[in-house]
């Protein structure tokens, strides 16, 4: 129904997660809309992105160059590794302001199912960053079947490392309540409870 | 927090409707994850699309050309206009397969609380086509408010032209129940009863 050449702008957007064919022609409309700068300032944005973003060769974050802000930062504490699936949970990490150590990132989560195998994520360059001078390794995998199943595996693996392997908290959200939590945070935020004094 | 190259990655993204921050970065990683020769076909289809895909001349409908594929279509009846606000409608419309006249893409309603007035849309255009060849005008505006409003002040002006204005019917939707119906289109369901024999 509409011309060849906008069908295939819909079908670029479309490639996009979670679009869907409506959203994709809502988006090539409102690209058509934008004027010229508006589109060269576009294109030239993401030619730039592709060209200079690269993951840092280190933890795998994002850098604009070979290391990341991160791992370029010297003061940072580099005995501490906490270990995250994405880059986005790296950057969620460091909205807290509270953790000063480095970072390393998987790249996902081992799932047979999906068909993620321990070689499909960065596991290699964790371990070979694990020498003597790494003190602690934080694995903060996300709480699901797939990223305790990780943690797990990561903490078999380093076992042999003269290393403390730490795992972040599980228990109830803040500002969350008792009867909206689900059963096995629930379970766990009991087991996990802390003497108060 | 992200690289300030990946941050104008996402906010490029956040310019499309409807995507906030989140949406953005997911769209930025993707973007970032595809191979550099998805990357050039996607680039060289949007550069492509804004360069050739104008409005119609005639109809407002996107067109490769100076005409869209239906204003170059010699077997459309020529002698019936329908009025649509967007260009979506008009495809809307075209999916029936039912129709065979020509269409006027208004580029919008009348809707002075949000600053669109009359000379904001493509009436001009509209009025200039309606010579004598034209003997119906079916209005399609979208039964809200402001669609409403622009169907009216349409046909007051071509109200001294020698033209068959119509409205599309309101109705219950097909497949649609009477218990879901809204108060007003069960009214235009009654209003607009016909005989059945």
């Amino acid at each position: 129904m509409y011309p060849a050449l906008f069908e295939a702008l819909v079908e670029c957007f479309r490639k996009f997660p979670g679009v869907g064919v409506k959203t994709a022609e809502r988006y090539a409309f409102e690209f058509l809309n934008w004027n010229q700068n508006e589109i060269d300032e576009f294109l030239s944005v993401c030619e730039k992105a592709k060209k200079n973003i690269h993951t840092c060769k280190i933890c795998g974050n994002l850098a604009e160059g070979d290391l990341c802000e991160i791992c370029r930062d010297e003061t940072r504490d580099t005995t501490t590794i906490c270990v995250v699936e994405q880059i986005q949970d790296l950057i969620a990490m460091e909205k807290t302001q509270e953790y000063k150590g480095v970072y390393h990132v998987l790249g996902g989560a081992i799932s047979p199912s999906k068909g993620v195998l321990p070689e499909d994520i960065q596991i290699d360059g964790l371990i070979n960053r694990c020498d003597d001078s790494v003190k602690e390794i934080i694995l903060a995998n996300n709480p699901t079947v797939e990223g305790e199943t990780t943690a797990l595996y990561l903490s078999k693996l380093l076992e042999s490392k003269n290393v403390n392997i730490t795992r972040i908290a599980h228990g109830l959200p803040m500002g969350g309540h008792l009867d909206y939590a689900d059963e096995l945070t629930l379970i766990k935020a009991l087991e996990n409870r802390k003497k108060m004094k």
